[in-house]
C-alpha cells in the first residue's frame, strides 16, 4: 500500500475512508444567520445551561460527538479513537467535553485549521487500518475565545471592521471504511506560512497566504486545475482574507474566484448581523461542513470539494511579545460517491 | 494489513517503524543533574540567547529537530511530516520554533504526554505508508511553564513538596521504515481519566490513575505481564505519583515496582537540586528518552520497554474555575532490534 505521493507533500488514500455521519451544534447567533435551520441543534442561549463559557463549549462538543455517533448508529465504545481540539489554552473545552466518552483521545491544536487536521488524522487512521471507526470533533465559542485572545466581553471593546466574529459551535464527524456517500480521497497537510503580519484583529490577512500555499500545493501534487473542484472552500478567511487569497492565487496564474466559498462568509449575514469580516473559529468550518457542505456532497450536487480550514497561530503572549501571526491551512479532498 | 487489535484499544504495527535518530537539548539545571553529559546540547543559561522564555523554548525545539535530522543524515525537506507540541497556550513554542523548517506540521496537545502522542502518530504515519520519514518534537521550559500555569518567577513563590519542577528541554526523533536499532512495535493511546483530584501543585496524583489505566490496558491487549518488559517508564509522575501508581497497580494484582522508572525522578538529584516531587513537562520524557532510554535499547541492554508519557489536563482557567485535573497517558512499545 502506498499512500504518499512521490515528490509531494500530499497523500492519496488507497482505501479512502468515508464520512459516515456528521453533527453540528451552534448558538443562537449562528441559528439566526443564513444557515439557520440546517444545524442539528441550536441552543436558545450561548451559555448552553452552564455557568462559564468554557463549560458551555465543552457541552457543545459532547453534544456534537454524541449526535454524530448516534447518527452513525454506533455505541460510543465502537469508536476506537477520537481526534479533537479547540482554541482554548491547553484544549480545556476538548478535555472536559470528552472525558466521559472513554474514547482514547488525540488532542490537536491547529488554531482554526484544527477541523482539517482532525479529519486528516482520522482519515489516515481509518485508511491505515488502525480503526474501523474514528471520530473528529472541534469547537469554538465566542465568549471563551474573546476572553482567550482579545478582551473579556464585559469590557464592551470596540471591534475594527477587519475583525472576525468567533463562531459558537461544534462539529463532529465519524469516519469509517464502511461505505457512505462522501469519502476523503486525499489530503494536503499545511506548513506554517509567515508573511510578517502582526495584526490580531485581521486574521484573514494572517491566514490567506497559508491557504494559498496549501491550495496551490494540492493542485500541483494531484495535477489538478481549480475547475476540477466544484468548490474550493476555506475555513474562516472572511471578506478581507478572501480578497487577499484571490490576489495571491492570481499572482500564480490561478483564478478560483468562481468556485471559492469561505465558511466564515457563509455563516453570518454581513448586513444584518454586524460580524464585520465574517465568522471564524475552529467551530466555524466544522459546523458549515456538517450542515451545509456534506449534504451537497451526499446529494451529488457537488462531486468534489477541496475543504481547507485555516488557522492563525498566535496566543495573547506571542502577540504581546511582538511576534508575528503565522498561518497554517490543512486541506482534505471530499468526494461524492 | 491489519494494525488494530480486535477488542482492544491498542495497535500493533505490521511494518513497525524505526526510531532512526534522536536529539536532546536542555538547560543548565538539567545538565547539572544525574543525566548530565548524556544530552546533545546543554545551554549555559536557560534563556538560550533569547529575550523571552517562550522564544527560548522555540529555540530549543529548533535545535533539537535540526540535530535529530542531522544525525539521521537527512535534509530538512526529506522529512515529510512533523508532529509537534509543547505546554504553552496555542502551542506557540512549536509554531515559532518550526516555522522555518517548512515541514508540514500537525500540532498536538496532550500536556506532558505529548511526547508519547507525537511518537505514536509519527509511527502510525510511517507504518501506514504515508511518509518515509516523519519527525516528532516536544518541549517544555521551566520559565515559560511557571508563567503559563502557576506564578511568574519574579514572585518568588514558595512551592509545596508535592510540586514538580518543569524540565527545560526539548527532544526530537526521526522515524522511518529504514532499518535502525530500535523500533516502535505498538502503541496504546490513552483516554482521559478523572479521579477528581483538584491540586495543581500535585501533578503526580493527577496523572497516576491515567498511567495505571494505560499500562494495564497495554498488558491486557498484548497479553503481556510486567516481566515481559525490561522497563516500564512513565513520563513525569515523580515520587508521589510513582507511589500512587504502585498502589493502583497492586489493587489489580500487578507489581511493577522492580522494573518501573520515571523520567521525572531520573532527571534531577532529589537531595541536591531541590526539585521536590521530581521533574515534569513534555520536554522531560522526551530528553530522557533521547539521551538515556534509547541508547540502552540500541545497545541491547534493554530489549523491550513500555514508554508511557503522562499528562495533566488543566489550564489556569480550568483550575481557577474549580475544575478537576484529569490525566492522560499514551504508551508506545519500544524494542531493540
Amino acid at each position: 500500500m502506498i499512500n504518499q505521493m512521490a515528490g509531494s507533500r500530499s497523500m492519496e488514500f488507497q482505501n479512502a475512508p468515508y464520512i459516515i455521519s456528521a453533527a453540528s451544534i451552534v448558538g443562537p447567533k449562528e441559528e439566526e444567520g443564513p444557515l439557520g435551520g440546517l444545524f442539528d441543534l441550536a441552543a436558545p442561549e450561548a451559555e448552553f445551561g452552564e455557568d462559564t463559557w468554557e463549560k458551555a463549549e465543552s457541552t457543545m462538543q459532547k453534544e456534537a460527538l454524541q449526535t454524530a455517533i448516534g447518527k452513525a448508529q454506533l455505541e460510543m465504545c465502537q469508536v476506537r479513537y477520537l481526534f479533537g481540539g479547540d482554541l482554548l489554552a491547553q484544549l480545556i473545552a476538548t478535555s472536559f467535553g470528552n472525558g466521559d466518552t472513554e474514547i482514547p483521545l488525540f488532542g490537536l491544536y491547529g488554531a482554526c485549521s484544527t477541523c482539517g487536521e482532525s479529519l486528516m488524522l482520522a482519515a489516515m487512521t481509518v485508511a491505515g487500518g488502525y480503526a474501523d471507526y474514528a471520530a473528529a470533533v472541534t469547537s469554538s465559542h465566542f465568549g471563551s475565545a474573546e476572553k482567550e485572545f482579545r478582551f473579556p466581553l464585559g469590557y464592551g471593546n470596540q471591534r475594527p471592521l477587519s475583525a472576525s466574529w468567533t463562531v459558537t459551535g461544534s462539529g463532529a464527524f465519524v469516519l469509517s471504511s464502511r461505505s457512505g456517500r462522501v469519502r476523503v480521497r486525499g489530503a494536503t497537510p499545511g506548513r506554517i506560512v509567515d508573511m510578517g503580519v502582526r495584526d490580531n484583529m485581521n486574521m484573514g490577512a494572517c491566514m490567506a497566504p497559508a491557504a494559498g500555499d496549501t491550495i496551490c500545493r494540492n493542485l500541483e501534487d494531484f495535477h489538478l486545475q481549480p475547475k476540477d473542484y466544484d468548490q474550493i472552500i476555506t475555513g474562516d478567511l472572511g471578506y478581507i482574507g478572501q480578497h487577499i487569497l484571490f490576489d495571491l492565487m492570481k499572482e500564480r496564474g490561478l483564478d478560483i474566484s468562481d468556485r471559492h466559498m469561505d465558511c466564515g462568509i457563509e455563516i453570518y449575514d454581513k448586513e444584518k448581523q454586524d460580524t464585520h469580516a465574517g465568522g471564524s473559529g475552529c467551530g466555524c468550518s466544522a459546523v458549515v461542513l456538517a450542515s451545509y457542505i456534506l449534504p451537497k456532497l451526499e446529494s451529488g450536487e457537488w462531486k468534489r470539494v477541496l475543504f481547507v480550514p485555516t488557522g492563525a497561530l498566535l496566543s495573547k503572549v506571542s502577540f504581546n511579545e511582538g511576534q508575528t501571526v503565522p498561518g497554517i491551512a490543512h486541506a482534505v479532498i471530499l468526494e461524492h460517491v
